[in-house]
Parts: C-alpha cells; sequence; structure tokens
C-alpha cells in the first residue's frame, strides 16, 4: 500500500484523481492540498464525496501543498501551468515519483516551444531533461523508469492514440492531417465563465481557439515524434453541450493504396495488447457515449468516398483517459502495479 | 463465489445490473437473458461492454430464460410488469434466490391492488405470499431471510426513504402529504417513444400522468404500513431533461410543533447506521448531482416560512438505489454478504 | 410610433425586451443603455443581433441611462434590486411611462416587506405609491392608467396565473397552497456563477432556497390580494437543466366539493377573454415545451386521487410571459395600444 | 394575399412551416394535410399551436393532399423523399409553384444519382427537368422564374454556403474538402428511434453514416456545379445534444497564398447584398447559437497555422435556413415578394 498526494485536489482533475485512488487496491493514505479551500474538507466542496472518504489515512481535509508531498509516496500534481516545478523538483529529491497534469512536463527539454505556448521560462531545466511524456501506448518502458511524468493533454491523447498505429505503420501522408474535435464543458475546468454559463453553451456546439489553441504544439511534437518527420496537423476544438467526452475526428490522406480492412487489421493488430484501447469491429462508430467515466479509448475506422482518405474516430472520457485515469494508468506503471488496478471500472450505458 | 443470472438483461435495468455485478466480488458467473436479442452478444447491444466482459464463467452472450435460471444460484429478473411468476416460481421450488425489479412483488399478496393498477392477475398466489417488499431500511430482517424479492420502485424508493422518520417517530401529519418528484429520462426505459424523443423532450419540464401513476399504490402502501394508518400521499411525476436521477420534495403539516433542528437531528439519529442513506447537513440541499451512480439516498431537510410545513428532498440515482442497485444491496442481504459489496463506487463530481 | 429605451440593455432581460421591441409595429427608435458596456455595440455583447438592429433610430449602440430617458417616450428598466428609483421619478415627472422589471416596484407602498427581503429601503416613496402591479389579467384597468409599473416576477406570474380563478371564485382553501416550481437557467440571469456553471447544473435537478426565494413574498402578497384574505403559501423553486420555462405545480385543498370537470369550466370561464392565457383541454399536460418564445402562460387543471386536492400546472416562458413579453404586455395597455402588438409570435414546436 | 398548402404537415419541417407562414405578411389562407393524421387538429398534434391558429382561412384541421393542391396557390411539400412527383406534376399542370423540403428535386434531372443514393426511379422526367435548385445565394435569378423548386438540404446549404465564394472565385483547391458537421437532433425528423432516444444521444456526440449519408452527391453536385469541375468533398455528419443548428467546419487548402484579411475581404464583398447571409467580423466565431430560429447563415473565417489551410464555419438553424425558412425565401422569390418576407426574425439572444 502506497500513500498518494493530490495537489489542488479541488479543480476537476483533482476531485476525479480522489474518486479514482479511493477505490484504487493498492493505495492507502490519500492526502489533499488546496490554496483556496485550505482547511475546509474536500466533502464541503463537491457534496458527492459525503460519507465516501472515511477510512485510514483519509480525512478529505484540505492541507498544503508541503504537507502532502512530505505525507505522499508519490504525488499528483493537478495545479495551473507553471506551478509544479517546485514540487516535481522536491519529488525528484526525495525519490517519489511526480505526476504532473498542468502542461509543464509534456515538452521535454524544449522550453522554448512551451514558451512560446504558455508565457513562461523554466527555473530548474534538470527536473523537465528527467521528465517523460506519459503516454503509456507510446512510452511504457520510459514510463516504467520515469519520476517524473507529464501527463497529457485530453485533445492530444485522443489524437495521438488514433493516429499513433497509421503513423508508426507509414500509412498516413503526414501533410494537412485534419484533427477536428468535440469536447465537454469538464474540459474547461470548475472555473465559470461566460462560455461555459449553462444559458451560453447549452443547446450549442462552436469551435473555439481555432488554429491557436494550445494543444496544437503538444499534438504537433507528438505525431511528429511518432512518424519520425514533420506532421502538419491541423486541430480544431469544438465545445459541445455535454459534460464528459472528447471525440476526434480525423482525415488523412493514404501514404499508399490501402481498405478499409487493411487498416482495420493494421490498428487491431497493433493495439492487440492495450488494455485501455479498443478498435471496435468494422460498422461500429466511436462515440464518447461508450467509453464515459472508463479508461478507454474507442476508435473506428472508415473510409472516405474517395477510397484515398481514411477517417478515424477516437473517443475518450476527456477526465479520465484524457487526465485522471491516464494519471493513475501512469503511476500503475511507473510503481510496477498491474496497469488496470484501480481502472477495471466498465463505462455505464447510459 | 456465486453465480448470478439476469433476465430481461437488455433492459436498462439488466445493463445496469450487468455493470454492477460485474464488479462485485462475490460474483463468480453471470449468465444474461433476452428474448429480442437471443444468440447476441451483449456488447453488441451495448457497445459500452466491449472487451470488459471476458472473464471466467462471463461470456455476454444472450440466451433464454430456462438457461439463465439453470445457470444461476440467483436470479434478478428485469422483464416487464406480469412476466416474473414463472421464474419466480421455479426459484422459490430450487431454493434460489429471486430479486424481481418489476413490480409484481411489490405488493405482497394484495392481488386486489395490483390488478387494479397493473390489469393483470396472479396465478401462483404461494410466491406472492411467500415474497418480500425489498426496502432494506425498512425490511431487512425479512429480506435476510426471503427467497423471493420484489424490488421497490424508484419514486416509492426516494419517496419512501424521505418520510420514513417522520412517520415512524409520528411526526408527520397523514393526511395530504405532497410528494413532488422530478425523474430523468432513463425511468423511462429504453424502448423509443414520443415523449422519449430527444427533441420532444430536451429543454422541457413536463408532468405527467397526474393522480394516476401507478407507483402511487405502492407509495401509499409503504407509507401506510410505515405509519401504521392509511396515509393520503399525493404524488406527481415529472419528466426532466437528465438522463439519471430521482428528486422527490416533500411537503407535510408536523404533527406537533418541531424546529428544523430537531426534525433534523431525528432524521440523523434514525439513519445512523444506515450505509446508503446520507442525511445531509443543514444547510446543503439534496439533489441528484451528488448521488449518480451510486446508492446512495441523499436526504435534505427544511421548514417552510409558515413553522408548520416541513420540506423534505430525497434524490437517488433511480437506475442504482431507485433499480440495479438496490437489488444488489438485497443480494448482499439475502445472502448474507457485506450490505455494501459491490457498491461502494463514490458519486463522480461531475 | 413611439421611442422606447431600455436601461441595463445587456442582462438577459434587456436582449429579450430588444428582440420583442425590434419587430414591435408601434415602435419607431430604441436607444439602450449599459454601465458595463457603455460606447460598445449590443451586437459585439450579443452576436445574435449582428446585421438586424439596422433601421432608422435604431444604432444598437450602447449609451448612458440619462440619455435613454432623454431620448424615450416610454422607458423599461432591466437594473438589478433596488437601482430603478431615479428613471422612474424622472418618467413620473415627465409624463413619461416606466415599467420596471426588478423588484423595486412589486409591493406598492409596502417598503416594509421590501426592504426585509431586499435590504434597500426607499427614498422617493411618491413614486412608489404611484405604482401599480403589473400583472394584466388582474390589474389591467389599473395599469391602463398607470405611469410606473412593477413588472412581476417569473415565478409569482406564473404562480398567480394558476391560482387566479381558483382564489377568485373561493374554490380553494387558502392555508397550504403548495408551489413546487421549475425553472430553467436563464432565470439565474447572464451573469456565469457556479450554480449555473454548465457542469454543474447540466443533467442535474436541484431545490434552491427553499423556504426563503424572495419571490415568496410578491406571491403571498399578490395571492392574498386576490383572496381577500392571507394566504398561506408555500413556494418552492428548482434549478432544471434547461435554458427557458417555469413550470409550476400547485396543490391546494378545494374548498367546496367540486369535480375536476367543474374546475375546468371555471377557469375556461374565468379566462376566456385572456389572450395569453390557455386553459387546456382535459388531457393535455401544460409544459414550458409548448409556450417557449412566447407570451402565452398554459393552464392544465388536475384532481388528486383523493378526490380532494386539486392539482394546477402552470407554464410560462420565463423570459417572455415572466419578463420581457408581459413588461410589452403593459406597455401596450398603458399605450392604449391593441394588447397582443409585437406579441403574436407562435411557440415553436421544438 | 396567397393561399399556402403544406402536404405532410406533422412533420418537423411541415410544422416550422406553419409557424413561418403563419406570421407571413403576404399569406391568407393556409391548408394542410397529413396521411396519419387526416382529420385530427394540428393543435393537437403540436400543442403549441394551441389558440394560434385562428384567422379567416386558417382551420388548423388536417385534410387530404388532394384538397390541399385544390385549395393553394403554392405548395409546400414535406413528405419523405420520393413521394412528391405526383403533387409537383400537378402543380406545373395548373401553373402553381411548388417548393419541395425531400432530396426528390435536387438533382435536377440526373436521375441516376437519385437512384444510387436514393433507390427510387423517375415517373414523370419532365417534371424534373423543368426543377430548380433552390439555394437562392446561387440560383436566385432561375428561382424567380421557376414553378419546380427543390429545396436544399440542410447540410448542403451549410456546406455551399461556406464554400460558395471560395469556389466561385478560384481560393480553394478542389481535392480533399472536408466538410465536418455537427447536427441537432430535429434533423433526424419525428419519428422515434434508438439513436434519437434521449438517454441514447443526451451527453454524446457521435459521427454517423461516415463516408456513406444521403447529402453527400448533392454536396458534391452542388459544390462542383460552383467551381465549374469535379470537387472532392469529404462530409462527415454528427449528432450533437441539441434540438436546433447546424455547425459545418470546412477545411480546404488555398489555391494561391492568401492572407486571412483578404479571404475575409473576398467573402465579405461577395456576399455584401445577400439578406440572410452573414460574414462575421475577424475574431467572432460562428456558432449554431446566434441564427436559431433565424433564416441567417453565420460563416466565420480562420487560417490553419501552417499559413495555406483555411477553415470556414457555416452555422444555419437545420429547420429554417436548412428547412422551411428557405422554403419560404424561395416561395417570396418565386412570387416576386419582398425576399425577406416573413422572415425578419432576429435570432433569440439564449
Amino acid at each position: 500500500m502506497i500513500d498518494c498526494g493530490i495537489i489542488g485536489a479541488t479543480g476537476y482533475a483533482g476531485a476525479e484523481l480522489l474518486r479514482l485512488l479511493s477505490s484504487h487496491p493498492e493505495v492507502g493514505g490519500l492526502s489533499l492540498s488546496s490554496v483556496s479551500f485550505e482547511g475546509d474538507a474536500m466533502e464541503r466542496v463537491y457534496p458527492n464525496f459525503l460519507a465516501s472518504l472515511k477510512r485510514p489515512g483519509v480525512s478529505g481535509r484540505l492541507v498544503n501543498q508541503d504537507a502532502v508531498v512530505e505525507a505522499s509516496d508519490i504525488v499528483f500534481s493537478c495545479l495551473p501551468h507553471g506551478l509544479a516545478e517546485k514540487a516535481a523538483a522536491e519529488c525528484l529529491a526525495a525519490g517519489k515519483v511526480f505526476i504532473d497534469i498542468s502542461a509543464d512536463f509534456r515538452f521535454g527539454d524544449d522550453e522554448e516551444t512551451f514558451k512560446a505556448w504558455y508565457g513562461k521560462s523554466w527555473t530548474n531545466k534538470a527536473v523537465h531533461a528527467a521528465s517523460v511524456y506519459g503516454l503509456p501506448e507510446l512510452n511504457r518502458a520510459l514510463i516504467a523508469k520515469a519520476k517524473v511524468i507529464g501527463n497529457p493533454g485530453c485533445y492530444p491523447t485522443s489524437a495521438a492514440l488514433g493516429l499513433l498505429p497509421a503513423l508508426k505503420l507509414g500509412l498516413a501522408q503526414t501533410d494537412r492531417i485534419i484533427i477536428d474535435a468535440a469536447s465537454g464543458v469538464t474540459g474547461a475546468g470548475r472555473e465559470p465563465s461566460k462560455t461555459t454559463h449553462y444559458p451560453e453553451c447549452a443547446d450549442g456546439y462552436t469551435p473555439y481557439k481555432i488554429g491557436e489553441h494550445r494543444h496544437t504544439p503538444e499534438i504537433i511534437r507528438t505525431l511528429s515524434g511518432i512518424a519520425g518527420t514533420e506532421v502538419n496537423a491541423i486541430f480544431t476544438p469544438h465545445l459541445a453541450p455535454m459534460n464528459r467526452g472528447i471525440v476526434s475526428t480525423i482525415y488523412f490522406g493514404l501514404a499508399k493504396p490501402a481498405t478499409l480492412a487493411e487498416l482495420h487489421e493494421a490498428y487491431l493488430h497493433f493495439y492487440s495488447g492495450e488494455p485501455f484501447v479498443r478498435v471496435l469491429p468494422e460498422g461500429m462508430v466511436s462515440s464518447n457515449r461508450y467509453v464515459k467515466f472508463s479508461n478507454y479509448c474507442d476508435i473506428s475506422l472508415h473510409m472516405a468516398h474517395d477510397g484515398k482518405t481514411a477517417i478515424i474516430v477516437s473517443s475518450i472520457d476527456n477526465m479520465v483517459k484524457g487526465a485522471a485515469g491516464q494519471a493513475v494508468q501512469n503511476m500503475n506503471i511507473a510503481l510496477g502495479f498491474n496497469e488496470t488496478s484501480g481502472l477495471t471500472m466498465i463505462p455505464p450505458a447510459f
């Protein structure tokens, strides 16, 4: 049994992590920090937790960051971008595993890109140099040895898993890959704003940050790394009136002629050992509906009528495989647990 | 480890039961029947189950009812009203536990009421006479010895738990208790209809079957049994544009003067040993939001400005405490398992 | 043709008023004020108005309050509670009609009640003394002569219209009338907050301010005025996951025995001349779905199974009959226009 | 004043047409037919129309198709695909204008394509030869002289208006134009089905009929006609959890280098005389939210980070500009009315 800590526990990713870790068979103590709610009980901030956090080592009390780092064998950070470096360095020094949900460790040692898109510089470059991009289907071996793990963004997870076999196997043209994606509103986090005000997003479907969303460089970096060449990926996010889920509809030109059956077979084979990627049977279509509350990524494959353009639909729950669930998966790998521990929940039918 | 069977597995209650039983620590084999989909795989009917039903004793294949009864130590029936008698009798004869999700065994030996509201007669009255109404907070001791259990309706569960302490303790006037309740659309089941067609219920809030909903006699029977006198409960259901949840706002006149604090204390004390009833702290308001996907019933207490009318809000997930979860709770009691086995899921924050 | 002004035009009520007045056949000029957006164009705040505010006398430019009062023959105020007195006094002095959407003029000369519930005192009591409560079905003759009109609240409109015939005709017991009401989220206005954050209210149905909502004294005052005796009305609002609409389910004991048909006939007769109240045929149930975007109030009548408790369902669009539409109706009456001018829109089917 | 008829009035397009025509200043009589509901009153099928269809020449009674054709100067047909030919021929013979909402007259004289995608042959080829594709922004002059008008599909309207200037002006590469579109559920019509059952589509975003949707040939035909060369358009529809609206996110390679400002200027200029196309100011993003209930098509222009791929967002209300509103616009043109008559409604802010 290990003791886990969550820094910034009162954001949506923190609350979801707490829910998952609470039923993880290898987790003992759980400590939580919050700047805004320090001293309060988590169940007052999120009433769903009422009566559910009662067990040895779990008080549900929100303390400060230092107390969490001190008390934990592994630390999950759910702070806003740019604030994870200090705790990461402390964990690294103490030999603890640190998993960051923000973008701070998604760019390896490429400070320039981070700075260009997130507007912040790095102080402790060594921590970044030691970090691993936590997409298990791509970097499992590295994650197993990592101490600092940058948990991927939700859109990049969906896009990368949808394209990983095609790019690895050289099936896709790398110019003008279109990633048209829809996200539920929890992706915007817990802070109210005009765009997430119920009357302003219910019954509406709206693209946003076209050509300038911060997940763009992460997607391009990941896809280019997979392909071994610079990929021109064009990514457009949309806000959809739903709580959870990301559905990416991905278009690419075939690098060489292939039938849908061949494409399907290639994906099935590529992902045959992956516990959380489901390549759907031909004829079924991927949707966020069937992965909600689970760590699955569902992928369906289709061919455009022109016979030369593939269409891949890749769906995840943005809060699970796109955030907290993938973080737990990374923990499982890094600590040598069964990779599916604490992640065996079946998505509900409705 | 026991083997469980679900008859009528492809309805919503069946799909939810399958999800819950799949992660129940005491459950081994799982067999499923369906009239409409016999021979198909459950994961083709509900793609959320893809790759999730792989384990010894679980094939996910839909067979016929007899095969399910034969293979199981305990049988859950999710058939439409009026069809459970045969399997119940077979289980009773074979010493197996039978838990019925329909209304067939909610009226004990009172065939007249059942006939008046459901339009069907009984053939095997002995099975009905042997049955127990499966509301654990009311009938736990009886359930522990029962072989045929009638799982309560969703609205009646919410209403009965909201009123149980008040009626047992003589705090409420029994004339004109108003139960104004809203339900999510899953309560209508899986069969498409005009009233559940998305464009006809999205963005709308609509009462239905006012004064004539079939849960009325069940509510009155249960409340009257609790009070020891005939209760005049007026129940109005509404369809709300959401998937899961029932919220009952209940009004009754105080039988004797009491403060809100006294009422609160009485409820807290009454439910202090119940694992699934959460009496909320004063100042918090019960909502379906905080109980979704869990077996909790959340109750909040309020006083009208007139100081003589109590307002109780009682919320459940209609598919869990209102159906499949309560059925699992009944199984746990009837088979002597820990009552919370397989039901420890924490409701998600969003 | 008259010139209209809207003070506080960038709130939801203001935006809805602008939409209605823009197609009103008797309206010429339209001027708009906003504190937060002074100097901006309305179509930048609400892009739905793009290209739609182009006509003589309508610039869509947001100016200050004084300029609006100066330019207008009639002024609608959509300011927060407590801020309407100054403009009302100016209009009264200048012989202009002033219609206030806030609660400031809903209590006649009863400053004490206003102060108790809204926490503010009055400076200019004469303006209040001159004001009329703008519920046309109750006060049409007074409104026709009024210069200062307090537009009713949304919940009170729905409740009062549902009970007006019963109380006027002495059909209802006046103790413990239950008004259980659900509102769409636009009722909370345009300011984002945690309770109106999409992930916090989607898929949820939640009571709020139980026993303490500010519409309570307005409801009691109006109903008591109708009944000619103090009415004990218990009002519980709920937030429902939808944009528009209020549905009030109202319960009262019959003052004397009556059949549903008699009740129905009484309501039909009472409202036979009202252009905006539709008493539904027996067997139909009132819902916000059928009144959206219109000025209708739909009323359906039902009887509880006990035969002595009536159930009335009264539905309106909270932004139209519950705010902007009723304000236009009041304008029509006060200025001698056809009462339905600018309000003939048919609610959409979906 | 003219008399209008609606054949198949009880489908969603028919109900929307009735709503629009009821407030059209040039429309006198209105007659309605329905096969399923012949003899009933429209307001019993759609309670929103209660008390709203009372005027000379409008009974709201559903009669048969022949009676509608007989009574009308202009006939709108809202029948399922393949059934409009008879009434069209009758109107043509009688010199009446016929506007068809189905796909029957969207393919001119190209029976082969219609047959390939809709599986039906034509009997009366002359009617088809006489028909005009009713996209006013493309074919206004032809529509003005037409007697048989094929009203465009909803997706094709959105796609064509988003691409019309780019293709006409030679700004877009014509190979692999991606049209990724989301539609509200009213697009599926009034017939309940599993995919439109509330619990199956709420909170979900799901692509469907990928590579095989019937609007594909209509889109390709229209775009190719505009471009004067065969266009390879790849169209993927998605079902979004909302009632109204289509949002198409369109990607194409620039045929020659251009800045976003140049593209924007070209679109602004191209559409400067169009009453129903709003090219949004730079920086704003098109959404269905701002066009709902109106006949507007909102277009916003964007550039991908690669500087060589344009992204166009084109939004309409699928039931208005995508169906009933465009049909009224076509009527206005064909009968010489002001093109915006009956279509001046401003979209609501929420």
